[in-house]
Protein backbone atom coordinates (compact mmCIF):
# COMPACT_ATOMS: atom_id res chain seq x y z
CA UNK A 1 0.00 0.00 0.00
CA UNK A 2 0.83 3.92 -0.32
CA UNK A 3 -0.17 6.72 0.99
CA UNK A 4 0.96 10.09 -1.10
CA UNK A 5 -0.97 13.45 -0.30
CA UNK A 6 -0.69 16.56 -2.16
CA UNK A 7 -1.68 20.12 -1.36
CA UNK A 8 -2.19 23.53 -3.39
CA UNK A 9 -1.64 26.37 -1.32
CA UNK A 10 -1.54 30.12 -2.42
CA UNK A 11 2.09 30.19 -1.72
CA UNK A 12 2.86 27.16 -3.50
CA UNK A 13 2.21 23.49 -3.00
CA UNK A 14 3.10 20.74 -0.62
CA UNK A 15 3.92 17.11 -1.58
CA UNK A 16 4.15 14.30 0.95
CA UNK A 17 4.84 10.10 -0.04
CA UNK A 18 5.30 7.02 1.85
CA UNK A 19 7.77 4.84 1.26
CA UNK A 20 6.78 1.35 1.86
CA UNK A 21 5.42 -1.45 -1.07
CA UNK A 22 4.84 -4.97 -0.46
CA UNK A 23 4.16 -7.77 -2.49
CA UNK A 24 2.65 -9.93 0.24
CA UNK A 25 3.55 -8.86 3.63
CA UNK A 26 6.62 -11.20 3.41
CA UNK A 27 8.46 -9.30 0.90
CA UNK A 28 8.16 -5.58 2.22
CA UNK A 29 10.50 -2.93 0.47
CA UNK A 30 11.12 0.63 0.31
CA UNK A 31 10.77 2.66 -3.18
CA UNK A 32 10.80 6.17 -3.79
CA UNK A 33 7.32 7.43 -4.72
CA UNK A 34 7.85 10.92 -5.11
CA UNK A 35 9.77 12.23 -8.83
CA UNK A 36 11.00 15.12 -9.48
CA UNK A 37 11.68 15.67 -12.98
CA UNK A 38 12.53 19.22 -14.71
CA UNK A 39 12.77 18.22 -18.42
CA UNK A 40 12.84 22.44 -19.49
CA UNK A 41 13.83 25.37 -17.76
CA UNK A 42 10.52 26.67 -17.93
CA UNK A 43 8.70 24.06 -15.83
CA UNK A 44 8.82 21.87 -13.25
CA UNK A 45 6.99 18.54 -12.28
CA UNK A 46 6.42 16.57 -9.20
CA UNK A 47 5.03 13.26 -9.57
CA UNK A 48 3.53 11.01 -6.94
CA UNK A 49 2.30 7.21 -8.05
CA UNK A 50 0.31 4.70 -6.05
CA UNK A 51 -0.46 1.32 -7.03
CA UNK A 52 1.30 -1.14 -9.47
CA UNK A 53 5.18 -0.56 -8.88
CA UNK A 54 6.01 -2.13 -12.12
CA UNK A 55 3.69 0.35 -14.18
CA UNK A 56 4.55 3.27 -12.25
CA UNK A 57 8.31 2.81 -12.53
CA UNK A 58 7.98 1.85 -16.33
CA UNK A 59 6.24 5.25 -16.91
CA UNK A 60 9.08 6.78 -15.43
CA UNK A 61 11.31 5.11 -17.59
CA UNK A 62 9.22 6.11 -20.34
CA UNK A 63 8.50 10.04 -19.06
CA UNK A 64 12.64 9.92 -19.48
CA UNK A 65 12.89 8.16 -22.54
CA UNK A 66 11.00 10.63 -24.70
CA UNK A 67 12.22 13.62 -22.90
CA UNK A 68 16.11 11.80 -23.85
CA UNK A 69 14.61 11.09 -27.47
CA UNK A 70 13.34 14.59 -28.26
CA UNK A 71 10.09 12.77 -28.49
CA UNK A 72 6.95 14.71 -28.72
CA UNK A 73 4.18 15.05 -27.00
CA UNK A 74 6.30 14.85 -23.97
CA UNK A 75 6.84 16.72 -20.21
CA UNK A 76 9.34 19.08 -21.97
CA UNK A 77 6.72 20.59 -24.79
CA UNK A 78 3.02 20.02 -23.34
CA UNK A 79 1.75 23.72 -22.86
CA UNK A 80 0.23 22.66 -19.53
CA UNK A 81 -0.43 21.02 -16.44
CA UNK A 82 -3.67 19.23 -17.43
CA UNK A 83 -2.32 18.14 -20.84
CA UNK A 84 1.01 16.79 -18.18
CA UNK A 85 -1.51 14.98 -16.16
CA UNK A 86 -3.45 13.03 -19.27
CA UNK A 87 0.08 12.52 -20.71
CA UNK A 88 1.49 10.32 -17.94
CA UNK A 89 -2.67 9.02 -17.64
CA UNK A 90 -2.29 7.85 -21.36
CA UNK A 91 0.93 5.83 -20.41
CA UNK A 92 -0.12 4.63 -17.29
CA UNK A 93 -3.00 3.41 -19.57
CA UNK A 94 -1.14 1.52 -21.79
CA UNK A 95 1.35 0.32 -19.50
CA UNK A 96 -1.27 -1.42 -17.41
CA UNK A 97 -2.93 -2.53 -20.47
CA UNK A 98 0.17 -4.40 -21.68
CA UNK A 99 0.59 -6.29 -18.83
CA UNK A 100 -3.26 -6.73 -17.89
CA UNK A 101 -3.86 -10.39 -19.25
CA UNK A 102 -0.36 -11.79 -17.84
CA UNK A 103 -1.24 -10.42 -14.43
CA UNK A 104 -5.18 -10.76 -14.33
CA UNK A 105 -3.80 -14.73 -14.73
CA UNK A 106 -2.03 -14.78 -11.73
CA UNK A 107 -4.93 -12.16 -9.76
CA UNK A 108 -2.79 -9.30 -9.98
CA UNK A 109 -3.75 -6.14 -10.74
CA UNK A 110 -1.47 -3.80 -13.28
CA UNK A 111 -2.91 -0.34 -12.62
CA UNK A 112 -1.84 3.30 -11.05
CA UNK A 113 -2.80 6.44 -9.91
CA UNK A 114 -0.73 8.99 -10.10
CA UNK A 115 -0.42 12.92 -8.59
CA UNK A 116 1.25 15.60 -10.92
CA UNK A 117 1.84 18.41 -9.48
CA UNK A 118 4.17 21.66 -10.25
CA UNK A 119 4.34 24.56 -12.51
CA UNK A 120 4.88 25.70 -16.29
CA UNK A 121 5.72 29.18 -16.65
CA UNK A 122 2.45 31.49 -17.79
CA UNK A 123 0.12 29.28 -15.87
CA UNK A 124 -0.47 29.04 -11.98
CA UNK A 125 0.56 26.24 -9.54
CA UNK A 126 -1.71 23.45 -9.28
CA UNK A 127 -1.94 19.98 -8.35
CA UNK A 128 -3.94 16.78 -10.06
CA UNK A 129 -4.88 13.74 -9.55
CA UNK A 130 -4.51 11.01 -12.46
CA UNK A 131 -7.01 7.86 -12.39
CA UNK A 132 -6.02 4.72 -13.73
CA UNK A 133 -8.56 5.28 -16.48
CA UNK A 134 -6.01 8.17 -17.81
CA UNK A 135 -8.47 10.86 -16.58
CA UNK A 136 -7.56 13.51 -13.77
CA UNK A 137 -9.31 15.50 -11.50
CA UNK A 138 -7.85 18.92 -9.55
CA UNK A 139 -7.94 19.69 -6.43
CA UNK A 140 -10.97 21.84 -5.70
CA UNK A 141 -10.65 25.56 -4.33
CA UNK A 142 -12.61 24.66 -1.07
CA UNK A 143 -10.58 21.11 -0.59
CA UNK A 144 -7.15 22.36 -2.16
CA UNK A 145 -5.89 18.56 -1.99
CA UNK A 146 -5.62 15.32 -3.32
CA UNK A 147 -4.71 11.83 -2.41
CA UNK A 148 -4.04 8.47 -3.78
CA UNK A 149 -3.46 5.12 -1.86
CA UNK A 150 -4.92 4.60 1.70
CA UNK A 151 -6.54 8.24 1.61
CA UNK A 152 -9.03 7.50 4.53
CA UNK A 153 -7.31 7.45 8.21
CA UNK A 154 -5.40 10.85 7.56
CA UNK A 155 -8.44 12.45 5.59
CA UNK A 156 -9.64 14.22 8.63
CA UNK A 157 -7.04 16.83 9.52
CA UNK A 158 -6.72 17.58 5.52
CA UNK A 159 -10.56 18.20 5.89
CA UNK A 160 -10.52 20.33 8.80
CA UNK A 161 -7.28 22.20 8.78
CA UNK A 162 -6.01 22.82 4.56
CA UNK A 163 -7.13 26.03 3.06
CA UNK A 164 -5.31 27.94 0.18
CA UNK A 165 -4.11 30.44 2.92
CA UNK A 166 -2.56 28.41 5.31
CA UNK A 167 1.56 28.91 5.13
CA UNK A 168 3.83 26.31 3.15
CA UNK A 169 5.20 25.82 6.90
CA UNK A 170 1.52 24.84 8.39
CA UNK A 171 0.93 22.75 5.81
CA UNK A 172 3.98 20.92 6.05
CA UNK A 173 3.14 19.76 9.58
CA UNK A 174 -0.79 19.09 8.29
CA UNK A 175 0.80 16.93 6.01
CA UNK A 176 3.05 15.04 8.46
CA UNK A 177 0.42 14.50 11.06
CA UNK A 178 -1.58 13.08 7.97
CA UNK A 179 1.02 10.61 7.16
CA UNK A 180 1.74 9.46 10.43
CA UNK A 181 -1.65 8.65 11.64
CA UNK A 182 -1.97 6.91 8.66
CA UNK A 183 0.98 4.87 9.20
CA UNK A 184 -0.25 3.97 12.60
CA UNK A 185 -3.34 2.61 11.22
CA UNK A 186 -1.90 1.01 8.48
CA UNK A 187 1.31 -1.34 8.76
CA UNK A 188 1.89 -0.89 4.76
CA UNK A 189 2.09 2.43 4.82
CA UNK A 190 5.64 3.62 6.91
CA UNK A 191 8.84 5.90 6.48
CA UNK A 192 11.18 7.20 5.41
CA UNK A 193 8.90 9.94 3.94
CA UNK A 194 9.64 12.11 1.20
CA UNK A 195 8.47 15.34 1.42
CA UNK A 196 8.97 18.42 -1.26
CA UNK A 197 8.09 22.16 -1.11
CA UNK A 198 7.34 24.15 -4.41
CA UNK A 199 7.47 28.11 -3.78
CA UNK A 200 4.89 29.81 -6.65
CA UNK A 201 7.37 30.67 -9.34
CA UNK A 202 10.41 29.32 -7.88
CA UNK A 203 11.05 26.56 -10.61
CA UNK A 204 13.35 24.78 -8.12
CA UNK A 205 12.07 22.40 -5.31
CA UNK A 206 13.69 21.91 -1.63
CA UNK A 207 13.07 18.23 -0.56
CA UNK A 208 13.79 16.70 2.69
CA UNK A 209 13.43 12.90 3.34
CA UNK A 210 12.15 11.88 6.92
CA UNK A 211 13.76 8.84 8.27
CA UNK A 212 12.22 6.06 10.24
CA UNK A 213 14.86 6.06 12.67
CA UNK A 214 15.34 10.23 12.67
CA UNK A 215 15.32 12.10 15.90
CA UNK A 216 12.76 14.17 14.55
CA UNK A 217 10.12 11.24 13.35
CA UNK A 218 10.05 10.22 17.12
CA UNK A 219 9.72 13.55 18.39
CA UNK A 220 6.94 14.00 16.19
CA UNK A 221 4.90 11.22 16.60
CA UNK A 222 5.72 11.64 20.32
CA UNK A 223 3.97 15.39 20.17
CA UNK A 224 1.22 14.23 18.12
CA UNK A 225 -0.07 11.57 20.23
CA UNK A 226 0.09 13.40 23.28
CA UNK A 227 -1.49 16.44 21.35
CA UNK A 228 -4.50 13.97 20.34
CA UNK A 229 -5.30 12.99 23.80
CA UNK A 230 -5.13 16.70 25.75
CA UNK A 231 -7.36 17.59 22.30
CA UNK A 232 -10.02 14.65 23.27
CA UNK A 233 -9.95 15.86 26.97
CA UNK A 234 -10.70 19.56 26.02
CA UNK A 235 -13.92 18.74 24.47
CA UNK A 236 -17.26 19.39 26.41
CA UNK A 237 -19.12 16.68 28.07
CA UNK A 238 -22.24 15.35 27.25
CA UNK A 239 -24.98 17.49 28.97
CA UNK A 240 -26.45 15.27 32.61
CA UNK A 241 -29.62 15.84 31.04
CA UNK A 242 -29.45 14.55 27.55
CA UNK A 243 -28.82 10.86 29.08
CA UNK A 244 -31.88 8.67 30.15
CA UNK A 245 -31.47 5.56 32.19
CA UNK A 246 -33.22 2.02 31.23
CA UNK A 247 -33.04 -1.30 32.19
CA UNK A 248 -35.02 -1.86 29.24
CA UNK A 249 -34.69 -0.30 25.66
CA UNK B 1 -23.57 3.65 5.14
CA UNK B 2 -23.11 3.21 8.56
CA UNK B 3 -20.63 3.96 11.80
CA UNK B 4 -20.95 1.98 14.81
CA UNK B 5 -18.00 1.76 17.69
CA UNK B 6 -17.91 0.17 20.74
CA UNK B 7 -15.33 0.23 23.64
CA UNK B 8 -14.81 -2.69 26.30
CA UNK B 9 -13.25 -0.39 29.25
CA UNK B 10 -12.11 -1.13 33.34
CA UNK B 11 -14.59 0.87 34.21
CA UNK B 12 -17.40 -0.84 31.48
CA UNK B 13 -18.20 -0.44 27.98
CA UNK B 14 -18.88 2.54 25.42
CA UNK B 15 -21.27 2.11 22.27
CA UNK B 16 -21.93 4.85 19.52
CA UNK B 17 -23.81 4.42 16.54
CA UNK B 18 -24.61 7.36 13.97
CA UNK B 19 -28.16 6.90 12.24
CA UNK B 20 -28.02 7.24 8.84
CA UNK B 21 -29.25 4.54 6.23
CA UNK B 22 -29.46 5.36 2.64
CA UNK B 23 -30.65 3.50 -0.35
CA UNK B 24 -28.93 5.35 -3.12
CA UNK B 25 -28.55 9.15 -2.30
CA UNK B 26 -31.88 10.58 -3.08
CA UNK B 27 -33.35 8.15 -0.58
CA UNK B 28 -31.52 9.03 3.09
CA UNK B 29 -33.40 8.45 5.74
CA UNK B 30 -32.71 7.93 9.85
CA UNK B 31 -33.01 4.55 11.62
CA UNK B 32 -31.75 3.36 14.99
CA UNK B 33 -28.93 1.16 14.93
CA UNK B 34 -28.03 0.78 18.32
CA UNK B 35 -30.33 -1.69 20.34
CA UNK B 36 -30.54 -2.80 23.95
CA UNK B 37 -32.25 -6.05 24.78
CA UNK B 38 -32.59 -7.10 28.66
CA UNK B 39 -34.26 -10.76 27.94
CA UNK B 40 -33.57 -11.50 31.46
CA UNK B 41 -32.72 -10.12 35.19
CA UNK B 42 -29.01 -11.70 34.16
CA UNK B 43 -28.39 -9.86 31.57
CA UNK B 44 -27.57 -6.90 29.24
CA UNK B 45 -26.96 -6.98 25.12
CA UNK B 46 -26.24 -4.15 23.38
CA UNK B 47 -26.28 -4.78 19.77
CA UNK B 48 -24.93 -2.57 16.79
CA UNK B 49 -25.66 -3.26 12.90
CA UNK B 50 -24.32 -2.34 9.69
CA UNK B 51 -24.91 -3.27 6.51
CA UNK B 52 -28.64 -4.60 4.99
CA UNK B 53 -31.00 -2.69 6.86
CA UNK B 54 -33.43 -5.03 5.87
CA UNK B 55 -31.45 -7.86 6.85
CA UNK B 56 -30.43 -6.08 10.49
CA UNK B 57 -34.41 -5.95 11.41
CA UNK B 58 -35.16 -9.23 10.28
CA UNK B 59 -32.56 -10.31 12.64
CA UNK B 60 -33.82 -8.39 15.85
CA UNK B 61 -37.23 -9.60 14.65
CA UNK B 62 -36.59 -12.46 14.74
CA UNK B 63 -34.28 -12.38 18.47
CA UNK B 64 -37.62 -10.54 19.63
CA UNK B 65 -39.54 -13.59 18.78
CA UNK B 66 -36.93 -16.58 19.98
CA UNK B 67 -37.66 -14.16 23.84
CA UNK B 68 -41.25 -14.22 23.53
CA UNK B 69 -41.70 -17.58 22.20
CA UNK B 70 -39.30 -19.25 25.02
CA UNK B 71 -37.60 -20.63 22.23
CA UNK B 72 -34.05 -21.88 22.86
CA UNK B 73 -31.78 -21.13 22.36
CA UNK B 74 -32.52 -17.54 22.22
CA UNK B 75 -30.61 -14.30 24.01
CA UNK B 76 -32.47 -15.33 27.00
CA UNK B 77 -30.92 -18.31 27.86
CA UNK B 78 -27.33 -18.54 26.12
CA UNK B 79 -24.71 -18.54 28.88
CA UNK B 80 -21.94 -16.90 27.60
CA UNK B 81 -21.46 -13.62 25.64
CA UNK B 82 -19.50 -15.62 22.49
CA UNK B 83 -22.81 -18.25 22.49
CA UNK B 84 -24.80 -14.48 21.96
CA UNK B 85 -22.56 -13.29 19.03
CA UNK B 86 -22.80 -17.00 17.67
CA UNK B 87 -26.19 -17.08 18.04
CA UNK B 88 -26.94 -13.40 16.08
CA UNK B 89 -24.07 -14.29 13.51
CA UNK B 90 -26.19 -17.58 12.71
CA UNK B 91 -29.19 -15.76 12.03
CA UNK B 92 -27.46 -13.24 10.12
CA UNK B 93 -26.09 -15.77 8.03
CA UNK B 94 -29.69 -17.32 7.49
CA UNK B 95 -31.43 -13.92 6.63
CA UNK B 96 -29.32 -13.06 4.00
CA UNK B 97 -29.09 -16.35 2.36
CA UNK B 98 -32.77 -16.37 2.30
CA UNK B 99 -32.85 -13.15 0.72
CA UNK B 100 -29.15 -13.82 -1.59
CA UNK B 101 -30.76 -14.75 -4.79
CA UNK B 102 -33.67 -12.06 -5.19
CA UNK B 103 -30.66 -9.40 -4.31
CA UNK B 104 -28.18 -10.23 -6.25
CA UNK B 105 -30.77 -10.16 -9.62
CA UNK B 106 -30.74 -6.52 -8.67
CA UNK B 107 -26.97 -6.10 -7.84
CA UNK B 108 -27.59 -5.70 -3.93
CA UNK B 109 -26.12 -7.40 -1.12
CA UNK B 110 -28.19 -8.31 2.14
CA UNK B 111 -24.94 -9.10 4.53
CA UNK B 112 -24.73 -7.17 7.80
CA UNK B 113 -22.23 -7.19 10.22
CA UNK B 114 -22.89 -6.49 13.92
CA UNK B 115 -21.67 -5.41 17.40
CA UNK B 116 -22.86 -7.12 20.35
CA UNK B 117 -21.51 -6.17 23.88
CA UNK B 118 -23.03 -6.37 27.16
CA UNK B 119 -22.63 -8.66 29.96
CA UNK B 120 -23.83 -12.14 31.88
CA UNK B 121 -24.14 -12.25 35.07
CA UNK B 122 -21.29 -14.21 35.85
CA UNK B 123 -19.17 -13.39 33.28
CA UNK B 124 -17.01 -10.04 32.63
CA UNK B 125 -18.29 -7.38 30.15
CA UNK B 126 -16.93 -7.34 26.69
CA UNK B 127 -17.77 -6.51 23.09
CA UNK B 128 -17.82 -8.61 20.35
CA UNK B 129 -17.57 -7.99 16.17
CA UNK B 130 -19.50 -10.33 14.29
CA UNK B 131 -18.93 -10.68 10.23
CA UNK B 132 -21.20 -11.22 8.04
CA UNK B 133 -20.49 -15.05 7.84
CA UNK B 134 -21.10 -15.43 11.39
CA UNK B 135 -18.20 -16.15 12.86
CA UNK B 136 -16.74 -13.36 15.81
CA UNK B 137 -13.55 -12.18 17.35
CA UNK B 138 -13.10 -9.91 20.74
CA UNK B 139 -11.75 -6.22 21.18
CA UNK B 140 -7.97 -6.92 21.66
CA UNK B 141 -6.41 -5.99 25.12
CA UNK B 142 -3.59 -3.36 23.34
CA UNK B 143 -7.29 -2.18 21.34
CA UNK B 144 -9.91 -2.51 23.23
CA UNK B 145 -12.52 -1.39 20.70
CA UNK B 146 -14.13 -2.65 17.65
CA UNK B 147 -15.63 -0.88 14.42
CA UNK B 148 -18.22 -1.28 11.49
CA UNK B 149 -19.44 0.23 8.74
CA UNK B 150 -16.77 3.22 7.96
CA UNK B 151 -14.19 2.55 10.40
CA UNK B 152 -11.26 4.46 8.75
CA UNK B 153 -11.52 8.04 8.99
CA UNK B 154 -12.23 7.99 12.86
CA UNK B 155 -9.77 5.02 13.33
CA UNK B 156 -6.78 7.21 14.52
CA UNK B 157 -7.88 8.78 17.93
CA UNK B 158 -9.09 5.45 18.99
CA UNK B 159 -5.48 4.36 18.08
CA UNK B 160 -4.09 6.44 20.42
CA UNK B 161 -6.41 7.40 22.71
CA UNK B 162 -8.69 4.27 23.68
CA UNK B 163 -6.61 1.60 26.37
CA UNK B 164 -8.58 -0.21 29.44
CA UNK B 165 -7.85 2.17 31.70
CA UNK B 166 -9.58 5.33 30.36
CA UNK B 167 -12.66 6.70 32.41
CA UNK B 168 -16.16 6.00 30.80
CA UNK B 169 -16.03 10.17 30.58
CA UNK B 170 -12.85 9.98 28.34
CA UNK B 171 -13.97 6.99 26.35
CA UNK B 172 -17.09 8.62 25.52
CA UNK B 173 -15.41 12.23 24.30
CA UNK B 174 -12.76 9.94 22.07
CA UNK B 175 -16.17 7.72 20.76
CA UNK B 176 -17.74 11.83 19.79
CA UNK B 177 -14.61 12.58 18.12
CA UNK B 178 -14.30 9.45 15.89
CA UNK B 179 -17.41 10.12 14.91
CA UNK B 180 -17.44 13.58 14.02
CA UNK B 181 -14.58 12.92 12.07
CA UNK B 182 -16.20 10.29 10.17
CA UNK B 183 -19.08 11.97 9.56
CA UNK B 184 -16.97 15.25 7.91
CA UNK B 185 -15.32 13.04 5.75
CA UNK B 186 -18.37 10.43 4.58
CA UNK B 187 -21.56 12.32 4.09
CA UNK B 188 -23.17 9.26 4.57
CA UNK B 189 -22.79 8.60 8.21
CA UNK B 190 -24.73 11.34 10.05
CA UNK B 191 -26.70 12.67 13.02
CA UNK B 192 -28.51 11.92 15.57
CA UNK B 193 -26.13 9.92 17.24
CA UNK B 194 -26.96 7.66 20.02
CA UNK B 195 -24.27 6.55 22.83
CA UNK B 196 -25.26 3.89 25.59
CA UNK B 197 -22.66 3.68 28.47
CA UNK B 198 -22.85 0.51 30.85
CA UNK B 199 -20.98 0.74 33.61
CA UNK B 200 -19.62 -2.74 34.99
CA UNK B 201 -21.95 -5.03 37.20
CA UNK B 202 -24.86 -2.34 36.48
CA UNK B 203 -27.05 -4.63 34.44
CA UNK B 204 -28.62 -1.18 33.55
CA UNK B 205 -27.91 1.45 30.56
CA UNK B 206 -27.72 5.20 30.20
CA UNK B 207 -28.08 6.23 26.43
CA UNK B 208 -28.47 9.34 25.08
CA UNK B 209 -29.48 10.77 21.58
CA UNK B 210 -27.31 13.63 19.95
CA UNK B 211 -29.80 15.56 17.75
CA UNK B 212 -28.26 17.04 14.44
CA UNK B 213 -29.30 20.33 15.79
CA UNK B 214 -28.38 20.19 19.48
CA UNK B 215 -26.45 23.22 20.46
CA UNK B 216 -24.14 20.38 21.98
CA UNK B 217 -23.18 18.87 18.48
CA UNK B 218 -22.15 22.39 17.55
CA UNK B 219 -20.24 23.28 20.48
CA UNK B 220 -18.81 19.87 20.26
CA UNK B 221 -17.87 20.02 16.59
CA UNK B 222 -16.70 24.31 16.81
CA UNK B 223 -14.08 22.85 19.42
CA UNK B 224 -12.93 19.99 18.04
CA UNK B 225 -12.32 21.23 14.41
CA UNK B 226 -10.49 24.61 16.91
CA UNK B 227 -8.35 21.78 19.07
CA UNK B 228 -7.28 19.98 15.71
CA UNK B 229 -5.81 23.29 14.21
CA UNK B 230 -4.32 24.18 17.57
CA UNK B 231 -2.98 20.94 17.94
CA UNK B 232 -0.96 20.66 14.30
CA UNK B 233 0.45 24.02 14.79
CA UNK B 234 1.69 22.62 17.94
CA UNK B 235 4.15 20.30 16.23
CA UNK B 236 7.55 20.39 16.02
CA UNK B 237 8.96 22.01 12.36
CA UNK B 238 10.79 19.91 10.40
CA UNK B 239 14.76 20.96 10.97
CA UNK B 240 15.90 23.43 8.44
CA UNK B 241 19.30 20.67 8.02
CA UNK B 242 17.15 17.93 7.02
CA UNK B 243 16.27 19.98 3.96
CA UNK B 244 18.22 20.00 0.39
CA UNK B 245 17.17 22.07 -2.67
CA UNK B 246 17.45 20.95 -6.30
CA UNK B 247 16.85 21.88 -9.53
CA UNK B 248 16.56 18.69 -10.82
CA UNK B 249 15.81 15.56 -8.77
Amino acid sequence: MTYCLAMRLDDGLVFLSDTRTNAGIDNVSTYRKLHVLQPAADRLFVIQSAGSLATTQEVLDRLDREIANRESPSLADVGRLFEAALHIGGLSRDVAAEHRDALQAVGADATASFIVGGQIAGEAHDVLLVYPEGNYIRASDEKPFVQIGESKYGKHQLDIAVTSDVSLETAIKIALSSMISTARANLSVGPPYDLAVYRNDAMEIDHARVDEDSPYLAQLQVTWHRIVIDAIAELPPIPADVFSRSRRG
